[in-house]
């Protein structure tokens, strides 16, 4: 079983870009000081909210090195390594390890159809190849396949996985993983990525959180947190209640599909509140403008982040 | 509007392996050479049965490399540069016009979420960015996007596409594809990736076929062609249903998903008729063995093959 | 094997409602002696389009008396019994059998979740309790379970299914269902659902169509039934062509979805041809207004219809 | 708003037959003592689970009649009125409040496409045309429609509807509409079916369950509901952790698929703990039989129900 455990708020970095589409460093900076000042316990970078997929291999360096070295140990650093399939995704591996890489996050092959089987022997593989700790992104509206929880579960008491990081949204699966772990003596570290219902994955078991809304509010994913191992679970709803109205930016804003309006929502809000010098997305998807960003606005007015 | 043209079948090659996961060239030599031989009219490379998505950029170029030295201008080279967003893609294709491309293949951008205005958007940057005729690749199975017919009509119209390559499935949409290009003063040259139903393709206007079990048997791929020039129906279907025997090394195999019972068929197909050395497949798949492969030998006898 | 045999083109009829949501008999009885002087093979009544699933028993009873009324043997009356599960679709078969169909048409079991096993034991019950000729409904749109082409050719050689109405928008899965059929000895009668791609399922050896848009339009779908049996295919295609600039009354309006712009385009036009007296829709579907109307009364301008 | 409240524990019936596809009154009369004694707070019968969509409707006025009698007030009871389209509903709705029904749920209509303005639209004539306070029943595995937080909320403002039975998987979607429902002054009773993390979704503000596991386990059911409003979330997890060990009964069996294993499950569950006469199910669907009834033993025995 893996030696490398992690628990609390772990947000996946949101990644500013400017106008030319470089890194704005100074801005990715601010970010992260901005959360490991609020108390996560982790950072996640290159997460599918982090630009991984649109980010050229020279770019994923680029914000793994410079990630390294702002964070500089203070928290464990967690790096995305999504590709298509093995030997991509092992390369992605090999250079965030050489980098700083703390920990890997690596989904399912995706592009090729395939099974199960190609899903577990694709994980093992990576587990061979790579001297990192591995969790498994379960992450199907991306790549399409759902991680069954009893492979999961085996590869975490094999050693082969060191966590999961669940976005899923498969509350059923969830429930029976946290409880399968328990039952094998909890070789994974079990974080879910759903912001909105962090509250109950908690209740389930969950290790912790990769919330992308704490890229905006991460104090009240931090209060959360201890609250839940505090065992004080009206403190814990009446936190994700109050972040809940935060996240009414995803669907303030009209015309906008995916990316656009997610992580699109986080950048504009982020800049609107100081932190980011634009919000600037990667091609080819464009900047949310006029009323979208005053939607926006009005959401974090509203609930005291302006 | 684009002045590359093609029309005809156009083979996607099918990589083998050495049981060390290199690229077996004198393999690909022997099976390039038969395509070439059966009379097709162009040959892509790195397409999804031409194990793009598994292959490491390095290994990406080599099978460009070989492939244009190989083909050495007998037939178009075209090249698939799929990856997963609009970045990642152009460097596929910067890498592949330098090493010899005539024309690039590109899918709508996939694992972030988007939607049209972005698979839009991402077809005339590309355009903008490399200096070669592109090919739209419509395979929703593999990357979740349809691509609609009104955009592809019009961005043949205004010189962004050269071309489309369909695998989508929906032979209404496809119907309308071609029907709206000729209208158009057919800008786009419309290619079929199914090839079970090109009689039905051709019959609805496409100017030629991709297909995958094209590898296993050209020249039968190559008579219909004809057959459909001089608007002989009857010798259309005829040559299909004969091929449809072909393919059911597709459907006599069992315990298989996806890549392993398809791209593995062929390359089980190819190794039997002596054209490989091995059916060797890339990481993770497993290739096939036992039964599977005496009931694909099977196929062949009966189909004369062999 | 089913001793029923059908061929050529077999009307989907639309239903026409009062605007107090009566059957209107009048419009009905228009409609049928259309498309019957037209020269159609047969008439499905009850179908999709035909407002099955928005009709109470009684309402339904009322159509296939009414249609076996007016049709008055001049063609085969084939009557969907669709309904959710075995049970209930048995009751459905015994009232249209008692009320005079020729032949039913029954969709796999849904709502509940099942796999092949219960589809095929579906359709042997059906058979075993029905005394008429069974036609297997593929329409994975609505029901969301494809019909496997080799469980259909199997049931067609024992004879439980009289033929196959596609709708499943699979033309590879079609093709090797019509070659498979003829290998059989043709037990099976297969009528191909999908009005823009008749010319392909037509080369591909379907017995007949089953085009909703030949309410609008029949004579075109003889026309090209008739081109086909001739061996005529450049007739074949360009009949296509034409009932395909008509199908643009599909994608004219704005604002609707699924019914309301499929079968209200088949009632606007019937409507604004005269052979309707309003383009009601049944609940809680709302009738084409404004716009929309224009934009169909458009496209049968351009198309010589009105 | 709705005058109709409800919360706590409400099982969805499971339905006993004969050998002979009659309804088995005995064991019917069983299975409702057993709940009523548990302390459930409601029964819901003819949900997905009860038969519904297999039952004829003079089956479904015998299950609503007997349900009625044999409960004889001691507890609400809720009767699912589920069917295609809207005239078919309202059929069923009104035999349903003839028979006794305290309130009706509906899902959105199927099998035909609409979209959200048919989705709203058909409840709101639901409550215009029946007389009883009707939940809205979202379960887009069968209907394959999600009904959305905001649409829901919306109508029980405006008091069309009483309340919301979700069985819709999505977690982030459910605790948006508790956290709406409540502000908006709690107008409809909200139930989660997803028996697995019933915890979570109390934690997010449900006011009760709708546990098909319940038929074989009411008890901790029942427990678990007291120790939410009694704030202990400790034991609310200890209960659900106990339950979901039962719920193995779900995976243990292989070889079959959808209701066969889920409710073939409860089945044969009662019937080995003497609740029901048989484990026979509804045509097409077999009985489980041989390896799996043991394997559903052997659950029922390691957790102590046998």
């Amino acid at each position: 079983m893996s030696d490398f455990k992690i628990s609390g708020v772990v947000p996946p970095v949101v990644v500013p870009d400017t106008p030319d589409h470089k890194l704005d460093v100074p801005s990715f900076e601010r970010l992260i000081e901005k959360l490991i000042t609020a108390g996560v316990d982790g950072l996640f970078f290159l997460g599918s909210s982090g630009e991984v997929v649109f980010s050229t291999d020279e770019r994923r360096d680029e914000v793994v090195r410079e990630a390294v070295r702002i964070v500089n140990h203070r928290v464990p650093v967690l790096i995305g390594i999504i590709d298509t399939e093995t030997e991509r995704v092992i390369e992605q591996g090999k250079r965030a390890i050489a980098l700083g890489a703390d920990a890997l996050v690596a989904t399912a092959p995706f592009y090729a159809l395939g099974g199960p089987v190609e899903v577990e022997e694709h994980f093992r593989i990576l587990h061979e190849e790579l001297d990192a700790p591995i969790f498994a992104y379960d992450i199907p509206v991306c790549v399409h396949t759902k991680l069954g929880w009893k492979m999961l579960a085996k590869l975490g008491a094999e050693g082969v996985l060191a966590g999961v990081k669940d976005s899923s949204g498969d509350d059923i699966s969830f429930r029976y993983l946290c409880q399968e772990n328990e039952k094998l003596g909890h070789p994974l570290s079990i974080l879910t990525g759903h912001e909105i219902v962090v509250d109950g994955a908690y209740l389930s078991g969950a290790d912790g959180s990769v919330p992308g809304l704490a890229n905006v509010e991460p104090e009240g994913y931090v209060r959360m947190w201890k609250a839940a191992q505090a065992g004080d679970w009206a403190q814990v709803k009446a936190e994700q209640d109050r972040l809940n109205e935060i996240s009414h930016i995803f669907d303030v804003t009209s015309g906008l599909m995916g990316y656009a309006g997610g992580v699109g929502a986080f950048k504009t809000a982020l800049w609107l509140m100081g932190v980011f010098d634009s919000n600037q997305m990667p091609r080819p998807v464009k900047a949310m403008e006029g009323a979208n960003v005053e939607a926006i606005r009005k959401v974090l007015t509203d609930n005291g982040l302006l």
